[in-house]
């Protein structure tokens, strides 16, 4: 059942991946500087998009990664530009792809340890880990990108964060 | 497996009603009209947080409908206080309480049929109908409540949206 859910976090992240294709043609059309759309943000307390990006891929990422064991690489979280934070897509896309149903074999019923902030460690079973934290982050992270380039004027439509859905003819 | 995430929509919905009630307190405390929070928008051509929370209640709502082939009760979509929108969160909940896992045998490998727009009908597998369209609708029109408040100077965190987790000690 976890391993059915690998593909949902790689079609929702190539969304993702349009959206931002979307807010750099857009930046570009307009003539805006692409770092005022990937600094930008719906509030001064809250994280900017380029932070909103790093952590919809974080949440994959870690996320599996301790849902199989199998390490994930390490990130350094310097992504500005459109294109960087492309580029730690497809490598979070590609960690995804090398985890396999057989290393989460069991993963539902195990208990797994993650922070929740600098000082706060939580558990959760398997199951509601990926149900209750991880698939939930993944798309609270991308629907605030969509909702700051949809702020900032950008033509993105609902149908871009869906997209990719397995549709029968 | 699709029996299993009703409990997944109940407590988005409550951590919904929770982020409603943060943002009815605000408005009272900041002396707002409460209309200025539940009228505001992230853009002119965006729908309005009444609006997002009455899509997040139908995706719930539809969606387990048309798994599950009970039929679901239908809302006006006339609230505009926070009181209305509760409410309707409310019964939104107790409707996905009547939805058995015996209605939803069989649900994962049926094909749904659902409008999606005025003009346009798709059809997607029950697993894939589940995952890849109701349940990213709920998140989306969830975080963008939590947005629309965010930006609007509410005291909201992501803890808001992702409460209820079965947490182990």
């Amino acid at each position: 059942m976890i391993a059915q859910s690998i593909p949902d976090f790689i079609r929702t992240l190539n969304a993702l991946s349009g959206i931002l294709e979307k807010g750099e043609a857009s930046a570009k059309a307009r003539k805006i500087d692409p770092l005022v759309l990937t600094s930008a943000r719906l509030a001064p307390d809250m994280f900017a998009l380029a932070r909103q990006v790093q952590i919809a891929c974080d949440a994959s990422k870690l996320g599996f990664a301790r849902l199989s064991g199998i390490e994930a690489p390490k990130f350094e979280d310097t992504e500005t530009t459109f294109e960087e934070l492309q580029a730690r897509i497809a490598k979070t896309i590609d960690f995804l792809r090398t985890v396999t149903a057989e290393s989460l074999a069991g993963a539902e019923d195990k208990v797994v340890s993650f922070p929740a902030g600098p000082e706060r460690v939580l558990k959760l079973k398997g199951r509601d880990f990926l149900y209750q934290w991880v698939m939930p982050n993944l798309y609270f992270h991308t629907t605030t990108t969509y909702n700051i380039l949809r702020h900032n004027g950008v033509d993105v439509g609902k149908m871009d964060y869906l997209k990719g859905a397995d549709l029968l003819p």
